[in-house]
């Protein structure tokens, strides 16, 4: 705790399906200055993701119904639908605009989708990184995903490996000694929306390096389970 | 854009009602390693602010209504009750639990209430950094609010000054030529939620300084008019 250096790694090219991700960025973290050490937060931008794995469908590009069917199917639950935009939930869990479907950054005549596991899709990283590179790193994929009572988009993990989601600072006193209650910290959505100041959204930098976070929070972790509020918790849907 | 570094500022006292902030934070940066720069973005937690302005009322520590009844005075709607917790829309419009007051950190038989403006706050205390360490730098007040549908808590701007709330980037076109559509990201709260990463909950450390930060984010700004989202836009009140 106490200096965090964020760094956007540039050099990753074109991804298209079954590309070697990991292997693309441990090249590129390689040729950079930045290079990878043990510790550091990986955040990859579900887009490369979803191409890597080939979670690409076509869309008529004329035909505006086409985008529309591919974002009912991705949904599993419309909470809210105003013109264009369904407020979707979707099969993970994850509530967001158009069940996360995006044709922004890809071939025109395609679509991207959410990747089906995306803590999976992190562990693979993860994994992919410690065989190619040989470090140990902790890895999120981020989103970008409007809210609720606030203007704007932000980055926000989807899925993660290496890293607690959560960092539950209940029980721990405060600085009079007392208990503090609610203090869960969704640590990787705070990183993940850090990365996206390095990132930007048409500057072609889909993965950042961050250096310096708190190892105690490396271990174990997952969105789907820590992140995603269970429909019995929820008051807004 | 390409690489930030966040580093929480060591040396921030107890503030007092009638502190001059911008004075403390000046002195404790002079006397760090880090110091501050042009185009810096400094990060004050809003428990500090609201101690400088005073913002805090007796609470009976022995009396779970007295709390209750300082929740509903600064409620100017209830969104939803479970149990002890009121999601509520304060007066800045801003959509958190228990309208922001706060019993942690701060002397026993006292609540903090938020900044009555804190976009204010942040102007007094940039103005205030100007005038102290000659300094043009972007500030902003966060704290800690909830989300609707997801776990965990995440630090978020409710003031800001020097530095835009929203970054607008429609328009702006994607990596194949075509125009990007919705893509207004809050960086601020971007911002706001990557220094809580150096400053944590109970570790005494209230201010960040971001260093790295796009030049172009920089000039006027408000988390009111920006980020805070008119009833008439939102699906979820």
């Amino acid at each position: 705790m106490g200096r965090l250096e964020i760094v956007g790694l540039e050099g990753i090219g074109e991804i298209r399906p079954g590309d070697d991700l990991a292997g693309v960025i441990a090249e590129a973290a390689a040729a950079s200055a930045v290079g990878l050490r043990h510790g550091d937060v990986v955040v990859v931008s579900q887009k490369v993701v979803s191409k890597a794995e080939g979670r690409l469908v076509p869309v008529d590009p004329e035909d505006p119904h086409d985008h529309r069917r591919v974002v009912e199917a991705e949904t599993v639950r419309a909470l809210r639908r105003r013109g264009d935009l369904v407020i979707s939930e979707t099969e993970h869990g994850f509530v967001c605009a158009n069940a996360g479907v995006d044709l922004s950054n890809v071939d025109e005549g395609w679509a991207a989708l959410l990747p089906v596991d995306p803590d999976r899709s992190a562990r693979r990283i993860r994994d992919g990184l410690r065989a190619r590179a040989g470090v140990e790193v902790a890895v999120i994929v981020s989103d970008t995903f409007g809210r609720a009572w606030r203007r704007g988009l932000t980055d926000v993990a989807i899925g993660c490996a290496g890293i607690a989601a959560l960092v539950d600072l209940r029980g721990s006193q405060d600085d009079r000694g007392r208990e503090l209650h609610v203090t869960e910290v969704a640590v990787v959505d705070e990183l993940a929306g850090a990365a996206e100041l390095v990132m930007g959204k048409a500057s072609g930098i889909p993965v950042a390096v961050i250096r310096g976070v708190e190892e105690a929070w490396f271990g174990g972790g997952s969105v789907r389970t820590e992140i995603v509020r269970p429909p019995a918790e929820d008051l807004f849907r």
